[in-house]
């Protein structure tokens, strides 16, 4: 059997009546005496695969889920009452003359097979290596790299350019506690909260830049929305004249990456019970206090005091874009200057409130930016008033002394998007190996008691 | 001045004639009296502006360089005579009418003007925000972000799903001393040397996967080769059937990027002095042994006892492969098992040598990989071997146990890859905010010492 000649899953509708070969992984075993089915997983999708000879059947009914195989046979075209019409490729089958298995698997610590994978999350992630394997669990990860591919093509769309910037840092970027420290050489070195300082400087030289990158967080607490390493999804962009020019560029890329995402993989979406997004053709836009007005309305919820939407206030406020502009999404504007980070920049009209915005989908902020002072004095100013000491970020203010253009940015949460667009109950799930206090791929308690039980071995 | 109509230099040549708005950074003035020219930048290319008023000349008299302006004037072409063929949009002039300074540059500490910029690899470092504006300097990261982009491209074409993997890890991924070690809530805790043990499971998910991901090497002394940070570019595949085959799809990737990345921007190479790659139709292939056998006859040098390429014995393999075989490529593979990381194949036919591989590039390898060790056991003894405890990568090894087919892979270094390509000096030219053991943005020993004033001060 040559793999050369190998047909992926997607490819079988070509190959109606052919001899094929296909490759990968048993799914669900169904053997029913004389004749056995399975499903088999490639890269491309799940096909039914019958054997309906004693021989073959007994061989079918021998594999183990997880067993990785290479198959021969012809495909056919189920007959009408065998069709299932739930999934994909639920049409076809493969009549299988020959299987060689070429890595055999373990036994499964629980069941594998099913549409759903019942296992609760610390198992999830205690078997991460074999729990992605389940296709609606593998699925969350092609909807992510799509996401992220489509957030390129958007910030390319916008002529920015990619950079690559560092994680390790001299100083906390956002200020705060949260910060992990490394042993730098015997300095003291920061992980980078964000790569938005760096992004920033670079529009001193490219004008418009995007990147991806690793945004620490040492969260003191187990949430379901935090991750202690996540991922970024960053644009900046300069010579800007009107603040609404960064809410243009915002909307474009937020809503054109969902919807183009939805498109790419209706199916997915169906699988996790989501709907296409709604995307009008303007995205609704409210300052903070008009929103807060709006819920206030809806609910009698008194916000007047409130500096920040909190997330019943992001849900009312998201229902009322849906119900009242046919919108999934919803831009807010202008919060509190003392809410945001130092470089945000305060409107000039009342300084109390700052040029920042959040995007909505469905409930939730999965983008936050601003507009950012780009006057040297000012950011010096505003660092001390944040308690930032301006003497670790030399580098960054330096850009601010040779040219700086007004210019301004936003982010999107990587796992964070995934989690909301597939409605996923936990951001961990969205990540494929998370970081938590409780957690880097093992459970760290365990991992200690199992170093301490190693030591005393050893001393013993 | 409105910048809603901005114009970018690269579109000026369908307005001549026109009156546009343009805006970016000055660079070198030229006052001659009465006339006087600047070179205007953005993120799209440099434009003379040429100012023929007593007035508007002693405007742009008064401007510095990296002054951030909005420009308003007539697109002109330029007489025969006054045309530079040097570079682009040398045939054209904006006769300006009206500047305005929207932010004003520090005095420059060194010239930022003409076509180097006369600096040393300190003061580069030091001034990074600034000396990053310089157009030949901001050119090696427009490079970068296309090698980047046609890696993409290459590996979508692989049908590789892209996956995000985690730097924090419980252990140290290659073994190995220089890791850097974190505080993770009060846990010992690694950055990752290579996305390698990731992408290697998610082929047990995904079949084929890519990455641009962080590797973080401690390397306790500088060298012009070596950062602490770096990008890594790896791509991973599973089903292979043949050595071969990843041997193909690493000279698709590999010459395909940079032979696309050289069309793309052939000025910039000609701006480094670069000449175009040499692609023949099939990258010479050579095992170490017959490489070395090369070597020996050119040069006379006796190889017989060495376990591996010098840099001396890289150019002149690559010499050969250009003389011989028209190619600027060479790939040389079994390298001794004993060099190599623990999840490398031996070969079967002969386990003192492995499946392994390296892509040279005109006298420097670029890329490295091998065939890995799929089967469980087999694993375990070869950790093991090397020193690496099992323990460490429980989550790692479990992929073994379900289901992993025969697979392998390989990384390409994105800033060893720049330097190489444009025939840099040392690899932090080619990194945006370089780390190495003398500096995290600014320097550490001055930064210490300036810890230490202030501790100073606070005491006294």
């Amino acid at each position: 059997m040559k793999f050369q000649k190998r047909v992926l899953v997607r490819n079988c509708p070509n190959e109606i009546g052919k001899e094929v070969m296909l490759a990968g992984w048993v799914q669900t075993v169904r053997a029913h005496g004389k004749i056995a089915f399975f499903d088999l997983r490639d890269r491309s999708g799940l096909l039914q695969i019958g054997a309906f000879t004693p021989e073959l059947a007994k061989k079918v009914a021998s594999l183990h889920s997880q067993d990785v195989v290479g198959v021969s046979g012809i495909v056919k075209k189920r007959g009408e009452k065998y069709i299932n019409r739930d999934v994909a490729f639920g049409d076809l089958e493969l009549e299988v003359t020959d299987i060689v298995v070429l890595h055999a698997a373990s036994e499964m610590p629980f069941d594998m097979g099913g549409k759903e994978l019942h296992v609760e999350l610390p198992t999830l992630l205690d078997y991460r290596s074999l729990t992605l394997k389940h296709q609606k669990v593998a699925n969350i990860f092609i909807v992510q790299a799509a996401l992220a591919d489509e957030f390129r093509k958007h910030a390319q769309e916008l002529d920015c350019t990619e950079i690559f910037v560092p994680t390790i840092a001299a100083g906390a970027t956002e200020g705060g506690a949260e910060v992990f420290e490394i042993d730098y050489y015997g300095h003291k070195a920061f992980l980078t909260q964000s790569p938005q300082l760096y992004k920033q400087m670079m529009v001193g030289v490219l004008e418009r830049v995007y990147t991806i990158a690793k945004a620490y967080r040492a969260e003191p607490s187990v949430t379901t929305r935090h991750i202690s390493e996540a991922t970024q999804m960053d644009i900046e962009i300069a010579f800007i004249e009107r603040f609404d020019e960064l809410l243009d560029a915002l909307e474009f890329v937020g809503t054109g990456m969902i919807r183009n995402v939805a498109k790419r993989y209706p199916q997915i979406l169906k699988q996790f019970g989501v709907e296409a997004p709604l995307v009008s053709n303007r995205v609704p836009r409210l300052t903070l206090r008009e929103a807060q007005a709006i819920v206030t309305k809806r609910t009698g919820r008194d916000l007047s005091r409130e500096p920040d939407l909190n997330p019943e206030d992001e849900k009312e406020i998201c229902q009322w874009a849906k119900e009242e502009k046919g919108s999934d999404f919803v831009t807010i504007t202008h919060f509190p200057t003392k809410k945001r980070a130092f470089y945000t920049m305060p409107d000039p009209k009342d300084p109390e409130y700052s040029l920042s915005y959040d995007l909505l989908f469905r409930g939730l902020e999965i983008l936050s930016g601003s507009q950012r002072i780009h006057e040297h004095e000012k950011l010096v100013s505003a660092m001390k008033a944040k308690g930032v000491d301006p003497d670790n970020f030399s580098l960054y203010l330096m850009a601010f002394q040779y040219g700086m253009p007004p210019e301004g940015g936003f982010s999107f949460g990587l796992e964070r998007l995934t989690m909301k667009l597939l409605e996923l109950q936990n951001v961990r799930e969205a990540s494929l190996f998370p970081r938590d206090m409780e957690r880097v791929d093992v459970r760290l308690a365990h991992h200690d008691k199992e170093d301490a039980r190693k030591t005393k071995q050893q001393k013993s």
